[in-house]
């Protein structure tokens, strides 16, 4: 096990958070409006991490952004580096960003990384791009490039990078606007600020709503999107919902359908982090309003449906992660509807989270963004 | 002019918040997610007023609890007391409380008053009636009963009351559980914990839900309700929405439709104040979920859908005031579906918020319970 850094633990501790030890030590309950929780560190000395998948042996594979995959196992607290990683551009936002595991890696040993890729050809520009690898022990084999954002150019904000599997064995891959070229979101010639869709392989599916249309991306499943770095599928409709990081009060949710524009930078509840105004307008005729929005931002990032058995109050409910506040957004649904928000952690932590996911055994699992970050754990208080 | 009681003054001129006066005094601009606001204080020295409507003319008809009408003119800042109110048991939380316009008043001068109304036969029961009288300069004319709650019973809690008319011109009527009677609602041999629908003149109309259904009684419309006091008529479809007190974590709103049965005691997402739990069900077959509901609690008043000229940002959003946290909820609604809630006012006022209405000229007035109750009004930044 790597060294526990005391910084970040003595600020855990301080608000009950116990790390896991073989001393019984547990953690403070914490009161919320349908389970009582606790949070607790599973593991820390994780640098920057970004995006985490489990296998089916119940361990996990980590990313950090700075360009390492990590594989940590809960039985023996181990963790190991894997070899064979792709070469990223880590600046700015851009570095290591999310890791998906196949679900039938069973099989075929899949495993997925999107990242800021460097320009091939030499140029000083990078894009997000996505290799698929075997994991064979702790090395990544049989490297294929299957997507590569395009334009490639010199930026270091909004990469995206959310990868989730459709019910139907799609990869879905969000993708940002660069910042830079905000514009290129309401276009279709080039993938900035868009939802991709393609098969594990990287072929296009022949049902894209844009493949026979002249001078499109045919990857390209929705549009008109900012930075989405969350996505996940709705448990009951199969559909993709994606979680958008907005400017300064224009986070937004959308249940992302094929062909649709979802209006960035037409149409926002935002304006820039400088105050200017980037769109006076909420809603432009043609795009698709949020389906939820946040005013103050909160810095979302990836967003879970909880479908485990351990906690029955939170069936079919979304988890929002966040970077500002250090908080986990619940959204109690009906169906697609949001009935009500709950906000949890918020004082229990002074943590940016930046991924969330549900464990095997049903607890909820987060990473927290920081030099010395951490893996956590919500389970039932005892 | 009544007698202007210091304290409140005191309170909300340190807010900010300016008494209207011949001096051009202005309030201080609130900052809210789409419009500058001011609140000013329209008058005082009304004795816990709880309902108010608007007049053709622009002047505004609002009761007090204590039992009294008062007409207030904008233009001479003048008040007058009606004469001609029904007799009012004013105790706990009952007394005069709602009273709407009829929407043809021009042509027949009707206003219809709620309150908690004795037993005609003499017994110690009081339960919600509705009176309807046409106006006569400042008197109360022509008076009939057009509904009482059955069964009367001893209680000074929940008596619902809040008045709507439908765009078909009939008249809704929402009613409480009387807190005693909570199994009640459940059953439809009763009027407690139901919203009712008459014709002005109270017949019941031919097309209620259950009209055919042996024992049932015949003006109910929907069932499964706590207390009932906000109802609004969505500007886009027409349908009657309904807010509810919780228990302690269960404020609800409902889009309340013919034959639901919206859940109260059975399912609720809240407890009881003393801490002991209702039903640990949140839903169950056969009832409704909330369109939206808070936890905890803000114990919501009356609401309306915004639909003036003087806000355009806020165009069919929906309004609900509170009775804690002296605020008011602004539901970004897309038809139905609401993508964000804002809190408006929160630190502005220490008022509890008993009514919202919306004014002829588009601005947005409220009431403040209290002993020496306020009209507030909302209007645009100057
Ligand atoms: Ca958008
Ligand atoms: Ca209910």
């Amino acid at each position: 096990m790597q060294s526990v850094k005391p910084i970040l633990s003595a600020v855990l501790l301080a608000l009950g958070v116990t790390a896991i030890s073989t001393t019984a030590v547990h953690a403070k309950a914490i009161e919320t409006q349908r389970h009582n929780i606790e949070l607790e560190v599973v593991t820390e000395g994780l640098e920057y991490p970004w995006g985490m998948d489990f296998l089916p042996d119940g361990s996990v594979l980590i990313t950090e952004k700075t360009g390492a995959v990590v594989h940590y196992h809960f039985d023996k607290n181990e963790k190991h580096t894997l070899s064979g990683v792709p070469e990223v551009v880590y600046a700015g936002q851009g570095g290591l960003l999310d890791i998906v595991v196949d679900p039938n890696f069973a099989e075929n040993q899949w495993v997925y990384l999107s990242y800021a890729e460097a320009d091939p050809a030499g140029g000083d520009g990078q894009s997000t791009a996505v290799t698929r690898a075997r994991l064979d022990g702790h090395k990544l084999v049989d490297q294929e490039l299957i997507f590569r954002v395009a334009p490639k150019f010199n930026s270091r904000f909004h990469f995206g990078s959310r990868l989730v599997f459709s019910p139907e064995g799609h990869l879905f891959i969000t993708t940002g606007d660069r910042y830079h070229h905000m514009d290129d979101a309401q276009t279709l010639d080039n993938h900035d600020g868009k939802i991709v869709r393609i098969w594990p392989d990287g072929s296009v599916p022949e049902d894209n709503p844009f493949v026979d249309q002249a001078g499109a991306m045919p990857e390209i499943w929705s549009y008109g999107h900012r930075n989405v770095q969350g996505a996940a599928i709705h448990p009951l409709t199969g559909k993709l919902w994606a979680a958008e990081h907005g400017p300064k009060g224009g986070d937004e949710i959308n249940i992302a359908e094929a062909a649709n524009n979802y209006g960035w930078p037409v149409a926002t509840f935002g304006i820039d982090y400088d105050d200017s105004i980037i769109s006076d307008k909420t809603y432009v005729e043609g795009t698709v309003l949020p389906h939820y929005y946040w005013v103050p931002s909160i810095a979302i990032s990836n967003m879970i449906f909880y479908t485990g058995d351990a906690f029955p109050e939170w069936k079919n409910d979304l988890f929002v992660a966040a970077l500002r506040g250090s908080q986990v957004a619940r959204l109690d649904l009906d169906g697609d509807r949001v009935m009500h928000e709950e906000t949890l952690l918020q004082d229990d932590t002074k943590a940016r989270l930046r991924d969330i996911a549900q464990g095997p055994d049903g607890f909820i699992y987060l990473l927290s963004d920081d030099k010395n970050g951490a893996l956590l754990r919500i389970k039932p208080a005892e």
